[in-house]
C-alpha cells in the first residue's frame, strides 16, 4: 500500500507493507479519510498515536470497502461499505479497523462524506449527549461551529430539539452554519448576549471558555473538546458554585477499545439513522488526493472554511 | 422570641417578634441549631441571606418540636420533632420551616445531634450522590474531612461501599476520622500517594484542589463545596481531557424551594434510615447556649475540631 508518513515534521507519500487484520479486525481499502486538528498536532510531534496504531501514519477516520476480515469477525464481510474512527493510520490506501468500531455507510452516501463523518460526529455526539446530557429544548452554545466537530454538533443538537447558538469567527460562514440548524450565529465576542446556556460544546479552548463561564444556566454542563487556542484558564469556583455548573473535557483517541465500541454503538443507534435520511449532513470544504496530504493540511490550517477537509483515493 | 442578630459584623442576642408560619410552613421551637462556615461569611457581610429569610438572623439548620402549622400543612403536626436546612434565621428560639424541607428526627436522637445533622448531611449527600454519582466500590477523596460536611461525607461514602481517603490537617483528629469509616486518613500534602480518585468532595478550595486534579481517575467527578482557602484556581483543560474528568461545584442555599424539597426527600430516603439505626452519626465538637453565639463562632473558627459546633436552647 501507500501511506502518508510523518517524518521530522514533514509529510511524505511512501510505500509500506499492507497491514494484516487481527482476529477481530477488518482490512479496508481506504476511499476517503478526513483531516482533523489532531493530525496537525501529531505532525508537530506533540500527539503520538496510541499503542496499536501506526506511529508515523496519521489519520483518525476513514471510509471504504472491506477487502478482508479476521477469523472472529461476524458483523461485516468483504464488499461491505464501512467507516470508522481509528487510533491512527487512516491516511493510507489500506487500513485496519476493529469491527466493533466500524459503522455501515448508508447506501446513498458518497465516499468523501463517509470519510469525513466518523470523527466529528462521534466526538460531537459523545460530548453533547453522553457527557453533556443534552435534553430537548435546552440552549446549547457551540464555539467554533464551522469546523468538522462544530458542524456535526450544530446539526445533532438542532435535530434533538435543542436551541443552538453558534459562534463563528468568519462572517462569510455564518449563513451556512445557520442553514445547518443554528438558531443564532454570532461572533465569539457576543456570547454574553445570547446566554445563559445549558450545555456548552467548547471547541476553541482558553481563548473562548473564560468568556463563556459567566453565562451558564443553573446546572449547566460544559464539555471541552478543542483547546487549539490554549489549555490553561483561571476557574472561579465561587461562580461555579452559584450555578451548580460542571466543566468536563474529553477526547476519543485515548479511550479503550471497549469504550470506543460503546461510542460507535451509540452513534450507530442515534446518528446513523439521521445521516441515512439526510437530516444530518457532512459539509465538505475540500477534497485532496491522499498523495497530496500536505496541501490538504495547509487548507485545514488556513481557516475560513466550513466543514471537513477530506483526503480521497 | 430571642435571636442571634448580626449588626456591623458583631453578634447580638436580642428580642424579636415571633415569626408567623406561612400556609405551607411549620413554626419550630428551636432546641438546637448548628454553626456552619456560611455563618462566618455572613457575619462579614459577604453572604447575604436569600429572599424570604431573615436578613440579619444567621443559622442554616435547626431542630426542635413543631409548635404551630400553616393552613396547608399535611405532613407534620404540633409536637412532632423535626429538623431542617433553612435559608437563614435558625439561630433563634423560634423559626419557620417549609414542611417540604423538614425531616422527622429519629426517636432516639438527642437535640444537639439533630440540630447539627441537616446542613452537613444534605450537602454531603447531594455532592457525593446527586452531583458526584458515587457508586459502590469507587475511591473517594474527602478534603478537610474533620468538619461538619467532611464527617458526614466520610460516613455516607463509607456506608455506600466506597473506599474513602480523607485529608485532615490536624494529626490529633485522624484516628477519629478513621473511626468514622475512612480507609486512609492523610495529610493534605499526601493526596498524590493515595490516588487516583473517582470522586472528590472538595471542602477546602483553592489551597487544595490544584494538588488533587493531577490524581483523578478516568471519568472522575469533582464536586467543590468549600472554598474557605480561596476560589480561583488555574485549570489545565488538556489534563482534564486526558481523564475525561469533570469539575462541578454546588451550594444548597441559593436553590429554589422545589430543589431544596428534592434534596430533603433524597436525604429522608437514603440517609435518615442510617441515622435512625446508628450507622451514621453526628459528631459534636462542642455545644454553646444560643445566647453565646459569639463564643460558638470563635470555637468554630479555631480549628483542631472534629464534627459540629451546635447552639442549644
Amino acid at each position: 500500500m501507500h501511506a502518508v508518513v510523518i517524518r521530522d515534521g514533514e509529510l511524505h507519500w511512501e510505500e509500506r507493507a499492507d497491514p494484516v487484520p487481527g482476529d477481530t479486525e477488518l482490512l479496508v481499502a481506504v476511499q476517503a479519510a478526513g483531516v482533523n486538528g489532531a493530525d496537525m498536532i501529531q505532525r508537530l510531534g506533540l500527539y503520538p498515536a496510541p499503542p496499536g496504531s501506526p506511529a508515523d501514519i496519521p489519520g483518525l477516520e476513514l471510509a471504504g470497502p472491506v477487502v478482508a476480515v479476521g477469523s472472529q469477525v461476524t458483523r461485516f464481510a468483504p464488499g461491505d461499505r464501512v467507516m470508522a474512527v481509528v487510533g491512527g493510520g487512516a491516511q493510507a490506501t489500506m487500513s485496519v479497523v476493529d469491527e466493533t468500531h466500524a459503522l455501515a455507510v448508508p447506501a446513498s452516501l458518497p465516499w468523501p462524506e463517509a470519510g469525513g463523518f466518523p470523527e466529528g460526529y462521534s466526538t460531537a455526539f459523545d460530548a453533547l449527549f453522553t457527557q453533556g446530557e443534552l435534553r430537548l429544548g435546552e440552549r446549547v452554545l457551540v464555539t467554533g461551529a464551522a469546523g468538522g466537530v462544530g458542524t456535526a454538533g450544530v446539526q445533532l443538537a438542532a435535530a434533538a430539539g435543542a436551541v443552538v447558538v453558534a459562534t463563528v469567527r468568519d462572517q462569510g460562514r455564518r449563513h451556512e452554519v445557520a442553514a445547518l440548524g443554528a438558531s443564532v450565529v454570532i461572533d465569539p465576542e457576543d456570547v454574553a448576549r445570547e446566554g445563559p446556556y445549558d450545555v456548552v460544546l467548547e471547541l476553541i479552548g482558553a481563548a473562548s471558555l473564560p468568556g463563556v463561564l459567566p453565562h451558564l444556566a443553573t446546572g449547566a454542563r460544559v464539555v471541552v473538546i478543542g483547546i487549539g487556542s490554549g489549555a490553561k484558564i483561571e476557574l472561579n469556583l465561587a461562580h461555579l458554585m452559584g450555578t451548580r455548573a460542571r466543566i468536563g473535557a474529553s477526547t476519543l483517541r485515548s479511550r479503550s477499545r471497549r469504550e470506543k465500541a460503546n461510542v460507535a454503538a451509540a452513534v450507530a443507534a442515534h446518528a446513523l439513522p439521521l445521516l441515512a435520511t439526510g437530516r444530518i449532513t457532512v459539509p465538505i470544504c475540500a477534497t485532496f488526493p491522499l498523495a497530496e496530504a500536505g496541501a490538504a493540511y495547509e487548507r485545514f490550517s488556513g481557516g475560513a472554511k466550513l466543514g471537513k477537509v477530506v483526503l480521497v483515493a
